[in-house]
């Protein structure tokens, strides 16, 4: 048994001064979530599977920066992106600026086996109710504590939310789902979305999810690299921590985690912090925010 | 002198019994816009400045899918999407889901240096009109061919557009414009404005711009995949050569044009045909169909 799970909640501004009670709820969170995971690893479930609800789990709790608690634009409000990729078979499904759907993870899982891989805005509104996906007025999503670092234009604490796994059969798979950036301009799609920057999965290779400054993993094709990194026979935890480098390098912040088909697990990032949580099939494990 | 300039129509269906006259015209086309870009490059213009106004005149040319001339969507409306791409800083930018701008290609040069790498309807909208671009009537893009090609849901000829090239520096760039898919679901984004996909530049080692089954090519992150197998070795020929035929492995078809630092150019595809033309600092020039 090869089984492994990685999971985040976000890399960024994370005062190590704000009091111990917010990191404890976010820990507990992660905590449950990836337990949660592991469980069904166990059971036999799909890599695909787990990311899927580990992320539904996260998007509901609104500490972090997806589904409910997600972080508003510039407008003062909410456009939520997801993705999620099978490493089995690569096939992957993405929605961008949703805003009525209540756990986007499912309605871009809903795109694997279909013609398209990211639908935008009024593409996947329609998609998630031609699903039956439960759909939620914009308000819903929002948080008087996100409201309030609207208004201050500061954002710390939970971000970013992922997840990847290896499952019993050695696939692997990711999911990613976030609000974006604090302030960002309507319409602005981030790294989570886009297959290969903030999100990316290969049976050959392994499976990636990235929180931090979109707009770097974007230009760096950042999942992806440390992909590639690995097809060309660098180890899982070296690819990653190359990845983080070039990602500094370019002046970006942010963090990556990584599982591969033999159970490996990896986590790095460059940034005040990463919440995150993890478990493989050696019995090493961790719930981690510094 | 190391210049280099390929431009691209788009690959698929393209029937050889068709009469020569609709390919001269999309070849005079091409020969024209690979002229221009060619002289731009011989008076110290950037491969930026060039590919983006290579883009623009394919958009303008109603022959080919993308600007004026566009494949409708399921719902019979256009949504456009590009990207461009310096190879110099890795800076990116990039429009999707777009039916009022009249050039995409514009629109994303100026998200060049911007926060943002990707915006999408609305806040693409917001940008062009902030940035002072030229606005349209949706109905503005519609040719009649289209019209009738979304009546029978059969489309050939000229398909997205791309330009790659090396200036006199040795900086590559990239860009490519696109209707995307004849009945393709509103919102749809493909691969031409996602970085890695469908667009990349980086003067390590080369600009690329890719053309045909965009979900494909989303999923196999192929732009960044010639750049990576380039990273680690492999010649430029090759590398595209590679790219595609992982493309025809996984079922998709398509093309891609590249050109490096040095000032090699590539071209290759799997698909009926793809509209093309090139010019190297060694003299090597061409116009092609098949």
């Amino acid at each position: 048994m090869s089984l492994a799970i990685v999971i985040h909640g976000g890399a960024g501004v994370v005062a190590r001064n704000e009091g111990d009670v917010e990191h404890a709820a976010e820990r507990d969170a992660l905590r449950r979530v990836r337990d949660d995971a592991w469980r069904q690893l166990t059971l036999g479930a799909s890599a695909l599977d787990v990311v899927e609800a580990a992320v539904v789990s996260l998007e509901e709790c609104p500490l972090f920066n997806a589904g409910k608690g997600a972080v508003l634009g510039s407008n003062g409000k909410v456009e939520l992106d997801a993705a999620i990729m099978d490493g089995a078979t690569r096939d992957a499904g993405a929605v961008a600026v949703v805003d009525r759907i209540r756990n986007p993870i499912r309605a871009a899982r809903k795109l694997l086996g279909s013609p398209h891989v990211l639908l935008a805005a009024h593409g996947a509104h329609e998609l998630a109710k031609a699903h039956g996906l439960e759909l939620v007025e914009p308000a819903w999503f929002v948080t008087d504590k996100r409201l309030e670092q609207w208004r201050t234009r500061f954002a710390d604490g939970g971000g970013t939310v992922g997840a990847v796994a290896t499952d019993i059969h050695g696939h692997v798979a990711a999911a990613t789902s976030t609000g974006g950036m604090l302030g960002k301009a309507p319409g602005r799609i981030g790294d989570s979305p886009v297959v290969g920057a903030g999100t990316y999965a290969w049976d050959r290779t392994c499976a990636v999810s990235g929180t931090g400054d979109g707009e770097f993993f974007l230009r760096l094709c950042l999942a992806h690299r440390v992909s590639s990194a690995v097809e060309h026979g660098a180890p899982l935890g070296e690819a990653v921590a190359s990845a983080i480098a070039e990602l500094e390098a370019l002046g970006g912040e942010g963090g990556i985690i990584a599982t591969d088909p033999s159970g490996a697990v990896a986590h790095a990032f460059h940034a005040s912090g990463m919440y995150r949580a993890w478990r493989d099939a050696h019995g090493d494990e961790g719930v981690a925010v510094f």
